[in-house]
C-alpha cells in the first residue's frame, strides 16, 4: 500500500482544517491514491470521485462543515468526501450490505446533510437549507455541487428560475466534466464548452492575488473600471446571469491554487443572491484507465490497480440489457418506424447498440426523462413507433409526462423497463419497486414482465405489434436464467399468461422475475406432496382474468409474487377476485410483494431473501397459508 | 348577438386562407366578440384565449393547417381555435358533459395533433412530431405555441436544450402574457421583462418591409453589415441563442401587421434548426373586465358581457381549499416553522390567503412541481415544517422528487392534495385519480383523506403535528358539504379510522369524500333490511388494521369505496385481509374504486354517477355481493 502520511492525521473536516494551504496538494494526491484502491477493491462509481478529489478538499478545507452544508448531486462523487469525513475506516465497505452507502444518505453522517442518487436534485434542497437558514436567523453556508450532465434535467432550471429570483444566498458549483455517465449531448453541453474556450485560465493564477479581499459582486457596486477588470477575468456565463446567478467561472477544478481563493472570496462575499462557480474538472482524474476510458469507469467492478484490468464478471450469461438491445435492433429492422430513445444512459440500456446499427433513429435527450416521454409520445402521435428505454426507478421522473401525455391519449409509446426490482449495490434509490404499480393505475396501459430473457424476446416483439396504445415490459437487472433464445420471437397473445405446471393444491401465480424461485419453491412443496402449480401471468395489465379465476376455482391456496411493491401486480389480481365474487365462499389468498420498507444495498439474493421474496418464503408462505385449509394433509 | 359576418363565412382554416390579409383584423375582431360571448354562456378559461386571438388567426391563415401541426401548450387558449377549426357548432357546449373539452383532444379534431392541459409539454411534443416528419421525409412545419409560465417548467427547458442541438426545424412561439395563472414569478419572467424593455416596438412596422423575403437566418450566412441590421431589428435573447434556438421578437402579438410578416417569414425560412419567436401578448385583450383582472378571469364562471359580471355561485358553503388556508394559517400562528409551498397555484390552493398572513414564509416557486417538493425536501432537512400545496393532478410531475427526496429519506414535507377526485369541467386531464395508489405505494408515507370539511381542519393539524415523516391528506374540489367547522382541531391518532354508524350484515369502509354517498347508501340497505355499518377509515396509511379485520369478522360482507383508481385504498385493505387470512373462511369483499377508463368533463355528480361511486351504485353492489350469501334475507 502506498503511504498515506498526512491522511492518516486526517479523519474529519476539523482535522484537514489544521494543516498548512501547501500541504493540500499532497493530501489531495493521498485521497486519489485512497479513493482509487478503495474502488479497486469494492467497485462502484470511480470516474466521478476522481474528478472532485481537489473540490472535495477545497470545499472541506474553507467551509465550516458539518454546519455549512455540502449537497452533492447525484451523490455517486462522494468516496473521497466519505474517506474525509469519519467514514475511513468503513470505506471498504462501499456498496455491500451492512455497509456504508454508495451515495449521500442522511442516516449516514451529518456531513451529508441531503441525500441523493437520482440527478439534478441539489439546488432545489440547496435553495430550502439557504431558505430555512435565513428563516432561522443562522448564518451557515450552502453549497450545492452539480454536474454538467444533471445540470440539463429539468428541475435543476426550475430550481435556478426560483433562487435566481430570490435574496437568499447560496453557493452553486457546477462541476463541468462534460460527462455525466456518457458523453455530453445537447445544447447545455456545447454552451459550456464555448464558455470555455472563450476563456482561458491563463488568469487564474493572477486572481488569488488580486481578488483575495475584493470579490466580483462587491466590486460590481463600486467603480466600473474595477468592475470591469474582475468581471473580464473570472465572469461572462450570460445564460447563468440572466437567470440570476451570479457567474464566476471558469476555474481549473484540479488547481488548488486557482481553487482556493476563488472559493474563499465566494465564501467571504457578503451580498445577496445566488452564485454560480462554473468548475471545470475531468472525469478519472489522476488514474491513466480511468482518464482514457468514455463510459466504463463510471462504474466499474473490482480492478487490479497498477493496469487498470477489470477482474472478470461473475456470469457468461446474457445480460437482459443487451438480449434487450439485440431483439429490438431485429424489430427495428423489420419495421423502419421503430425508433429508440434514451435519457442519457445509452449503455446501461443498449441503446448504444441499437445506435450503432440506426444511428438516424436513435435519440438521446439527456437527462431529461420527462422531455423522453413526451417526445416519444410527439414521435407515437405522428406514427413512429418509439420505444423508451428508461430504468424503471428513473421512469419514475416522468410519471405525469405518462398519465397526461401517453396513457390519456392512449399513443403507442412502448416503455422498456430495465433494472426492474432489486438491483443489489446501489441500494434503495435505484430500485425498481413501484412501476407496476405507478403504471397499472393506468387505464389503457399494456403492462408485462419477463421471467426469463427468451420471454423478453418475445415481450419487444409483442410491444413492437401493439400499435394503438401503450405498453411497458419490465425486466430485472442482470444476466438472464440461461434459457435458449428463441430463433424467431413470438407475439404473445396480449393479456394472456402461461402454465408452467400443473397441481392442485396451490397455485403460484408469478409475475415476472420471481418464476424461478417459484419453480424452486414449487419441487420443494412437491415434495412435501402439497401439488403445485405454477404460472406465469406475463401481463399485469390486462389480467388474465380466466387463468386467475381458474386457478382459484382448482386451488385452494392462491398465490402472487412479484418483485414489486403493494399496489402492483396482487392488486390486480385481488380486485379481479372480489368483482368475481370469488371470496364470498373462501380463498386463501396470499399476495407476495416487498415489504413496505427502502431495503439497503446488498446482493440482489441477500435483497431478494430479505425481502422474502425467495423460494424458501414461498413456500413458508405457502405452508402457513395451508392452515386454515383442513383438506390439505402435509406430508412431513 | 353581434354581427360575425366574415366569421360565418368561415368554418375551417381553409376558409380562412380565402380573406384578404386586410380583413383578418375584423376577422379577429369577431372571433374575440364570439369568444367572449361563448365562455360567458360556458364559462371557462377566457384570459388566455382572449391572448391569443391575433396569433391563432395568425398561424391557421399563414400555416396549411392541419397538416402542418400547431401545439397549443396548456390547451386552455384554445378556444378561439376551436371556433376557427370546425367545431364553433357545438363551441356552446365547451367543459359540459358530451359536449366539447376545454382543451386540446386529439380524439376531437385532427386539428389538434397533441392534447395537453398540464404544462409545459408542448415543445417536446413538437419535437417528436418535428423528428417524425423528418424521418419520414415530409415536409409539413412544427410550431409549439408556449407561455412564458409554462416556459418555467423543467421538462420545457430539457426540450430546449435537446432541440437547440439538433438540426430538425421547429418553430416555438413564446407567448409572453406575463402571466400564466398568477401573476408571474421568478428569474426567467425577470429576463423576458427586461429583453422586452430593452427593445422597442417602433421598427417592427418596419419589418414587415425590410425582411419580407430575407429572414435573419438566411441573412447571417451573407453579409455582415446586413446581419447587423437585421439582427438589430429583431433579436438578441442570448438565454435562447446560448441553448441553440434562434431567437426572434419581441413581436407584438395582437398587431397583426407585424405578426404576419414575421411568421411569414420563419415559415419559409429554409435554414435549419429551431427558432423561438417571442410573441408579446395580454391575458384578457380586448375586454375590459378581463384585462383589469389580475388572476379571476383565468377561469371563470358564466358571466355577463356588457358589465363583466359573474354569476352567482351555487353554493354558500366553504369551498375546502379556503378551510384548508385556514387551518393552515391557524397552525402556522401556533408553530412558526410551518411554511407554504405552491407552485404557481396561489390562488387554486388557498395559499394566496395564507400569503397575506405570512408573506416571509410563503413560497410560490413558479410552474415547477419537481422543484416545489425537493424544496421543500430541503426545508424539513433543516427543520422546518413544510405544508406543499399541489392538485393531486399535478403533484404526479413530482413523484420521483416523493420518493427519492421526500420518502426514502423520510422527511417530514406534508402534501396537501386539493382536486383530489373528479374535478368536473376540466376533465380527465385534471382529474385526482391516482394519488391513493402513487402514494399509497411508499413505504413511510402517512396517507389521509378527509371526508368533510371539519375532517380537513383536524387532518391540517395532524399533519402539522407528524414531524418524523412524511404525509399527505387529500380533499375533493369544490364546497364543503355542510358540517359544523370545530373550534379547536383534533389531532388524530395516526392509522385510526372511526366507526360513524353501526349495523351487521353489511359494511361499508369509506376512505375521503365518498363518505356522504355510503350514508345514503346506508339508509338505503338499511330500509331493505340490511343493517349496514359505516366508517371512515381516515387513513389509507398506516391502515387501520384493527378496524378491518373487525369489518371483517362481524360482518359478511365488507365494501371499500374511494374516488380514485385501482392500487390505492381498497389494495391496502385486501393486503391486509389476504395476510391475516380474512378470505380463506368466506368474506364477501367487494371494491368500488374508479372504473379502468379515462372519464370525460361533466359535473362532479355525473361523474360519480357514471363512475358508479354513488349512493345507487354502492347499494347495487352490496345487493349483488347479498347474492352469494344465503344467510342474508332482503325485506323488498
Amino acid at each position: 500500500m502506498p503511504e498515506t502520511t498526512l491522511l492518516d492525521k486526517v479523519s474529519t473536516p476539523a482535522d484537514l482544517r489544521k494543516l498548512d494551504q501547501q500541504q493540500l496538494r499532497q493530501f489531495a494526491d493521498e485521497l486519489r491514491t485512497e479513493t482509487i484502491n478503495t474502488v479497486s477493491e469494492t467497485g462502484g462509481h470511480l470516474g466521478a470521485g476522481l474528478g472532485v478529489i481537489e473540490l472535495t478538499v477545497a470545499l472541506h478545507y474553507l467551509f465550516e462543515t458539518p454546519d455549512d452544508k455540502i449537497i452533492w448531486d447525484v451523490g455517486h462523487q462522494v468516496y473521497p468526501h466519505k474517506i474525509l469525513t469519519g467514514r475511513r475506516d468503513r470505506i471498504r465497505t462501499l456498496r455491500q450490505g451492512g455497509g456504508l452507502s454508495g451515495f449521500t444518505k442522511r442516516a449516514e453522517s451529518e456531513f451529508d446533510p441531503f441525500g441523493a442518487a437520482h440527478a439534478s436534485t441539489s439546488i432545489s434542497a440547496a435553495l430550502g437549507f439557504s431558505v430555512a437558514r435565513d428563516l432561522c436567523k443562522r448564518d451557515n453556508k450552502v453549497i450545492a455541487v452539480i454536474g454538467d450532465g444533471a445540470m440539463t434535467g429539468g428541475m435543476a432550471f426550475e430550481a435556478m428560475n426560483n433562487a435566481g429570483a430570490m435574496e437568499n444566498k447560496l453557493i452553486v458549483i457546477l462541476n463541468d466534466n462534460d460527462m455525466s455517465i456518457a458523453p455530453p449531448v445537447g445544447a447545455l453541453s456545447a454552451y459550456l464548452s464555448r464558455l470555455i474556450s472563450s476563456k482561458q485560465y491563463r488568469s487564474l493564477r493572477d486572481v488569488g492575488l488580486h481578488l483575495t479581499e475584493n470579490f466580483p459582486r462587491t466590486l460590481k457596486k463600486s467603480a466600473q473600471r474595477a468592475e470591469t477588470f474582475a468581471r473580464g477575468l473570472l465572469t461572462g456565463g450570460t445564460l447563468f446571469e440572466e437567470l440570476g446567478l451570479f457567474y464566476v467561472g471558469p476555474v481549473d477544478g484540479h488547481n488548488l491554487n486557482h481553487l482556493i481563493p476563488v472559493l474563499r472570496n465566494v465564501r467571504d462575499d457578503t451580498a445577496d443572491g445566488p452564485v454560480l462557480i462554473h468548475v471545470v474538472t475531468r472525469k478519472g482524474k489522476g488514474y491513466a484507465p480511468a482518464e482514457k476510458s468514455d463510459d466504463a469507469y463510471h462504474g466499474v467492478g473490482k480492478f487490479e490497480v497498477s493496469t487498470g484490468a477489470l477482474a472478470k464478471g461473475g456470469s457468461n450469461l446474457p445480460s437482459y440489457t443487451s438480449v434487450f438491445a439485440n431483439s429490438l435492433i431485429n424489430e427495428a429492422k423489420r419495421d423502419e418506424r421503430i425508433v429508440a430513445i434514451t435519457a442519457a444512459m445509452p449503455s446501461g440500456t443498449g441503446i448504444d447498440k441499437f445506435e450503432q446499427e440506426f444511428p438516424e433513429r436513435t435519440f438521446d435527450v439527456g437527462l431529461a426523462e420527462q422531455h423522453a416521454v413526451t417526445f416519444a409520445a410527439g414521435l407515437a402521435a405522428d406514427g413512429m413507433k418509439p420505444f423508451c428505454a428508461i430504468y424503471s426507478t428513473f421512469l419514475q421522473r416522468a410519471f405525469d409526462q405518462i398519465v397526461h401525455d401517453v396513457a390519456i391519449q392512449g399513443l403507442p409509446v412502448r416503455f422498456a423497463l430495465d433494472r426492474a426490482g432489486f438491483v443489489g449495490a446501489d441500494g434503495q434509490t435505484h430500485c425498481g419497486a413501484f412501476d407496476i404499480a405507478y403504471m397499472g393505475c393506468l387505464p389503457g396501459m399494456v403492462l408485462m414482465a419477463a421471467s426469463d430473457e427468451a420471454e423478453l424476446v418475445h415481450m419487444v416483439a409483442t410491444a413492437a405489434a401493439i400499435d394503438d396504445r401503450p405498453s411497458a415490459f419490465r425486466f430485472p437487472r442482470g444476466s438472464g436464467v440461461g434459457v435458449q433464445l428463441p430463433d424467431q420471437p413470438e407475439l404473445l397473445e396480449i393479456g394472456k399468461g402461461r402454465l408452467i405446471k400443473e397441481g392442485n393444491h396451490i397455485a403460484l401465480l408469478s409475475y415476472g422475475s420471481r418464476l424461478q424461485d417459484c419453480m424452486r419453491a414449487a419441487s420443494m412443496l412437491d415434495a412435501k406432496g402439497l401439488s403445485t402449480t405454477v404460472a406465469d401471468a406475463r401481463f399485469a395489465k390486462p389480467l388474465d382474468e380466466e387463468l386467475v379465476l381458474r386457478l382459484a376455482k382448482e386451488h385452494p391456496i392462491l398465490i402472487t409474487v412479484e418483485e414489486g411493491s403493494i399496489g402492483g401486480f396482487s392488486s390486480q389480481v385481488m380486485s379481479t377476485l372480489a368483482l368475481n365474487g370469488v371470496f364470498d365462499a373462501g380463498l386463501a389468498f396470499r399476495p407476495i410483494f416487498m415489504p413496505d420498507r427502502f431495503l439497503d444495498q446488498d446482493t440482489p439474493a441477500n435483497q431478494v431473501k430479505s425481502a422474502e421474496l425467495d423460494a424458501d418464503s414461498i413456500v413458508a408462505t405457502a405452508l402457513s397459508a395451508t392452515g386454515n385449509q383442513t383438506d390439505i394433509k402435509l406430508v412431513v
